[in-house]
């Protein structure tokens, strides 16, 4: 049978692990597929960079824009990176040039996720990108295609494998954040400028993705949420530890009567739930459906191996002629949703303050948020102060509305005996 | 556009799971479609039987052959159970036919699976069955396509959701296996006759299908060394938690330089692993591939929802056109692995001894292991011996060919000191 014949732009980290994988595995693929999968043409920006890839006779195209226009090219995998420039010009090239395209790209689909797939669709060519979340884990087949007698009320993971590496070290080793990023930015597990993940916009495009894909709606980067994890200290983990909990950066979207909930942000999640356990670089992602209840989904989210893994498998379905609409159902299908205010949010919370040890204090703190009508269900204080320093005060809140709860921590916080700005973390019920 | 039509053969828990999901969920299934799933047949064995389901202008066949030959039926559901007799004659009938078939059935696919997936391919017609295993845990289409770019050391998983309540039930209460076992069965958690999950014989059907999805194999269920529940003790259980394991009925795949090794028993897993915390009813599976590294798949193993979930996707696959072969590869593609024989397996070892409580015991004991090249890792022995009732000694032994070990026990059995058989259980590295 004829061979798919694929251009691969981009040849960093995951680009060369594609072309690798495409070659080391070409027995298996072909059986699986029904046909080879062979690479014809790849381009990235400097040719001159050695590369150990087995490129075969693949040429070089110095304008990746060319592989989009290119007679022999039936798929073209963007590994390019980035929502706009080249990346954004390819794929629209591609798409517009009735190309099959596959893309690991979540920033340029968070962004442009249900434009691509309406042109997608109007060229009658596949847009798939697997390895846009979570990496090597297969879930967004799984909830568009395995789970797809589901309507689900949740879906939420640990969505970043840098900020889930740093917490987990930060619990195992006890030091601060600070170093503990440093560390993996010497290992190569953060990047030189890390604003990405540590403060949650790459879990959050993820999540709009996922959210698209699991709602079958018009994915809205802006409408989440998002918080990163510079503010976690190792005080944090210890309590939290000692209340029963972890802290993970969590990315959730739930369905409520408000709309669609997306939000990024550190979360307690308690410790006997499966996503407590997902420690390192793992990635895991649940999800809630009403047939089915819950699934949870765990593997390597980032990585050569594992991205390849997934940008092969949507190569693997094109060539076997398996094509799904890329967010669960016919473009013009895709639901508007209204996003839920976060101010409406409603759970618990956990909140640190570092107060000045003297009396009236508690009685200061408890009037504040028996005014908001939250209501508390446990508090740990340790020790006592030494001169003027202070002692830490952990709150656990019962359900409280979002709304009520920014309020009195501003009060709280204007508080003469309240040292530091108090800091909060939502607690999730899993 | 046209209706894909379906009929459902079988109208126990999981049939009129199926019938009510795609009833429910109809605008959705429509929409992720691209066309309505209609029932337009059913049959079971007795038609008086009260059955509260939504089967609208569904027709009722008496004799469910007919449904395989129905001019009006695209595809047949399948969710009568066993491997001969009526579900093998319908699934023939309706392959011959020219039907597509969805089925349930595990013991039906683990003895005829490649014979049927032939039949299939000659026929030109899909046979899919993810809700064979694992329930509602969309694994198979995860192995098989979201994982294409893999191939796997190993498949392994909790796949019997009434050993794993019962063994979480007697870990949580310390109570005797037969206590538990008969509340289950009140509880309607196992079966009357609960010999087909408490002996294996149900996780090892699954584990074979399981295995040729993994593995690109002929389906080779004799070759499954199977062992059940029954000997486990709640004083195994103990033990095991006392030395930093839980206790699981695993279901094992692995290859390696013998061929495929396949088994089923009760495994001492490390606390650490995701698997060992996956409880009650719930079932994982988690793969090793060589690009991806480790997944887990958690999820609900049984009941009607689940199941539902499972079926309603092929049927979803169908109607989208998404057509995959059964095993992953052609038919005649399909390799006949050598199966690797269970006296050359190496493993670690748990054995618990109820010896008397005299001096030179242990040194019969240890003569006998080192004799066999059996190294000890650790020992426990807790208290001593009133009168003539003996002690429990527990041994765990660093890694040992299972020939070795089987020798060694049958020599230790018949040392005087030893009062009761001894106990072997597997340690697995996870």
């Amino acid at each position: 049978m004829q061979p798919l014949r694929i251009a691969v732009a981009g040849l960093g980290t995951v680009g060369a692990g594609v072309v690798k994988l495409l070659h080391d595995q070409a027995d298996i693929l072909t059986a699986r597929a029904g046909r080879p999968l062979k690479v014809v043409a790849v381009g990235a920006r400097s040719k001159k960079k050695k590369r150990k890839i087995p490129l075969g006779r693949a040429r070089w195209e110095s304008d990746v824009l060319n592989l989009a226009t290119a007679a022999d090219v039936d798929v073209v995998v963007e590994v390019i990176g980035g929502s706009e420039g080249a990346a954004s010009d390819l794929v629209h090239a591609a798409l517009s040039a009735g190309k099959h395209v596959v893309t690991a790209n979540k920033a340029l689909l968070a962004h442009h996720g249900a434009d691509l797939a309406r042109r997608a669709e109007r060229a009658g060519v596949a847009l798939a990108f697997e390895a846009a979340v979570a990496g090597g884990i297969p879930v967004l087949k799984a909830l568009r295609e395995g789970l797809a007698g589901n309507r689900f009320s949740r879906v939420y993971g640990i969505l970043n494998g840098t900020c889930n590496y740093i917490l987990s070290e930060m619990r195992a080793t006890g030091r601060a954040f600070g170093d503990v990023l440093a560390e993996a930015q010497a290992h190569g597990y953060a990047e030189a400028d890390p604003s990405f993940d540590i403060d949650g916009v790459d879990a959050a495009h993820k999540l709009a993705v996922l959210a698209g894909v699991a709602f079958n709606c018009v994915v809205n980067f802006k409408a989440v949420h998002v918080e990163g994890i510079r503010h976690v200290s190792a005080a944090d983990i210890a309590f939290a530890g000692e209340l029963g909990f972890r802290i993970k950066l969590l990315a959730l979207a739930s369905l409520g009567p408000n709309g669609l909930e997306q939000r990024v942000h550190p979360c307690l999640v308690p410790i006997d739930t499966p996503i407590a356990h997902v420690d390192g670089v793992f990635n895991a992602v649940v999800s809630e459906g009403d047939f089915v209840g819950r699934n949870v989904f765990e593997g390597r989210g980032a990585g050569a191996g594992p991205t390849a893994s997934a940008v092969v498998a949507d190569l693997v379905d094109i060539a076997a002629g398996r094509i799904a609409p890329p967010f669960g159902v016919p473009a013009n299908a895709l639901v508007k949703l209204p996003a839920a205010p976060m101010r409406d949010h409603v759970g618990r919370y956990y909140i640190r303050l570092h107060v000045q040890d003297r009396p009236g204090v508690i009685a200061d703190l408890t009037a504040i948020l028996r005014d908001e009508k939250i209501s508390i269900e446990s508090m740990l204080q340790h020790g006592r102060a030494k001169g003027d320093e202070g002692v830490p005060v952990v709150l656990v809140s019962h359900e409280a509305r979002e709304a009520s709860m920014s309020h009195a921590l501003s009060r709280i916080g204007r508080l003469r005996a309240v040292i530091e700005s108090p800091r909060m973390i939502r607690i999730e019920a899993l």
